[in-house]
């Protein structure tokens, strides 16, 4: 089960200690490009469209099967299956955004707290 | 970009005829049964929880670019990020189920569309 990127995050967060726990908590606004061989895959997309966006949390510790949930010690010990931790044994990032410009192969988005040049996977409308 | 499975669904739907479009359009009940050194990773998962599984759609076709939604010509030609149609270049199934119960490494789920012996990637609470 092999991924390719579709796209790559641009994004004014370069590391984990900058980055807010959930996308709506204090996202700085970011860009994804896509490849252009993918330019048919985002007919339809428009402006002020909410998505999801699917990315590969390329920084995460892929070997973490417990964790205390928003890294705070307070809270009781969950399995990461119970957690949205990006450690994980399969590092997908999930991020509601909602789509504030196209520009050819360049989208902008609200909400993403994806890091600087962190790969996109999929994007999916929300339903 | 390598996935590995975390566990496999059992379902009654043996092929992508049956499976309605939506989880919730008609999924039989399904099991998913998680590999045993990720026993840990489920701690606090109840039933009735709402949970999102991600599955890795094996038989899909990576190539398409474009679709109809729903299969239906009425439909106009849409970029493939702009559907959830499990033809993409990365087929991730994304599924928000409803847990109906937890027996050690099996859990049993309402509403997930995904064939019988799917590989599931990951699971993620609803916030």
């Amino acid at each position: 089960m092999e991924m390719k990127p579709v796209g790559w995050v641009e994004s004014p967060l370069g590391e984990r200690s900058q980055a807010p726990k959930q996308g709506n908590e204090g996202s700085p606004e970011a860009w994804i490009v896509f490849e252009a061989e993918l330019a048919e895959a985002l007919h339809g997309i428009e402006a002020g469209d909410e998505v999801l966006v699917f990315t590969w949390l390329d920084r995460a510790d892929r070997s973490v099967l417990q964790t205390h949930p928003r890294d705070d010690p307070a809270n009781p010990l969950q399995g990461i299956f119970n957690t949205r931790s990006p450690d994980r044994p399969n590092p997908i990032g999930l991020h509601p955004v909602t789509v504030l410009a196209i520009e050819g192969l360049r989208m902008k988005v609200r909400d993403l707290e994806a890091l600087d040049g962190t790969p996109v996977v999929d994007v999916k409308p929300v339903i």
